[in-house]
């Protein structure tokens, strides 16, 4: 682990990331010592820190210490997180605070080719995520809702999350999209959710083979009707669904296309 | 700083406190070497643990780190932390995480005499509060929407934030409270809020002195024709409100009085 670029696994009590979550993070991947879609990473999280406030720490940078951390884990699971770091007491963020940033890394988990390929099971949480519109769509600090959604959805592979309106979501830990009709359909997120790097790479990918893209509110009974369902997220990449409570899905042609391009394609940096 | 009873000011990276903000705090003041309602605070504590299924740590162990800081900080405010601890990496709550208990001990702000004799000036922050019934009342490490709305209202001496229905709910740092004709009201807190210990007491003692007391949905409307209005917290204590945005208020009795029981009577603890 590194903290501000040294070698360490400790931060103060006083930093505002433990205080208020104030503070972002990205979750990424890395294989064969290339860390998968960097700059795309990078970028989400400077309009993430831009959205609370916070200078992000430049890319030539995080860029540098990440090299430093790929040379000895070549394939594994990496964290970036940055907060506001230490302040005064109280909310009001003080303009002059030192920022926190925090590179961790983990061992990739291993998961059944099966999730792959014959698909996931998804579980409908009871939690509905709240409305809070200057927080949608980043990954922040303030997680607890994921927390006590993942706590309930514990028999399946994935929890599924609606909003207060009832409108589809997201994944606990994923974003969500259907396949209705050739067209290609994933959750607005203006209001609630987290919008992943890899939920970017579909929607790009789709638009680079001409399949229609619509980014809008999603019923769930539509869900339940779509052709496909699929997960992403950049950890383990692209999971078909094979079964909301009593909806089953058979085949995954659509999603295994999708997938494949994603894999082979040569979309971003 | 005490972190599991232990003297630092440190805690690990992966702490998820930090990484979830998934955990809950209590501030309070000492006066003289006592902590002031210490017993309510502690029982606060422990609903907000259980309400997060986190085991809270038992008065005794509390009270006796508390013993020993108040030997050194007679009057200072006083900070208590309980996250859930280290974990495996993913939102899903481990059970057997060992949690982590932090007391952190600030020197007590020193605010003007007159906000207390002449009253506060109360901005409203334009973010708004988000729905979410599960964390409602509860103080969570969750504390971006304050930390937005505490910048916004740095003009003033407490932001007052009402929720995305446009019903009053709170300061940022603080409860708040309506006069009118003779009839305590505050805001209801089920959908989003922090419920402080000052609340509880003021509630209280108005009960005791035969006050009707009445928990409900307020409107900004009806906040600024209150015949008074007030916040309260666990650092400060009870401060009239003299002035919202062009509306003003130059009496404060039944706040004075009512603070003026609070500090004399033994309500409590």
């Amino acid at each position: 682990m590194l903290i501000n670029g040294v070698s360490g696994d400790l931060i103060s009590i006083r930093d505002r990331g433990l205080l208020y979550g104030d503070g972002v993070f990205r979750t990424l991947r890395s294989a064969g010592g290339r860390a998968l879609h960097w700059p795309l990473h990078y970028q989400k999280l400077q309009h993430d820190c831009a959205t609370l406030g916070i200078t992000c720490p430049d890319f030539g940078r995080l860029s540098a210490e990440l090299a430093s951390l790929l040379a000895d884990h070549p394939d594994a699971v990496l964290k970036i997180i940055v907060t506001r770091g230490q302040g005064m007491r109280g909310y009001l963020p003080t303009i002059d605070a030192a920022l926190t940033h925090i590179w961790d890394v983990s061992p990739l988990p291993v998961y059944p080719a099966s999730y792959t390929t014959d698909g996931v099971t998804l579980g409908l949480c009871t939690l509905r995520l709240s409305h809070q519109p200057r927080l949608a769509g980043i990954k922040h600090l303030n997680r607890l809702e994921n927390v006590l959604a993942a706590a309930e959805c514990t028999d399946v592979n994935e929890g599924l999350l609606l909003d207060i309106d009832g409108f589809v979501i997201e994944g606990v830990r994923s974003n969500l999209f259907l396949i209705s009709r050739g067209r290609l359909i994933t959750p607005e997120l203006s209001r609630c959710g987290v919008a992943g790097v890899e939920r970017d790479r579909v929607m790009n990918y789709a638009r680079q083979i001409d399949m229609p893209v619509e980014v809008r509110n999603v019923e769930f009974d539509e869900l339940l009707e779509a052709d496909e369902v699929f997960l992403t997220n950049s950890v383990f990449g692209l999971w078909p669904v094979a079964r909301i409570d009593n909806t089953r899905w058979l085949k995954f042609n659509g999603a295994a296309s999708l997938r494949a391009g994603l894999e082979n394609g040569d979309i971003d940096g």
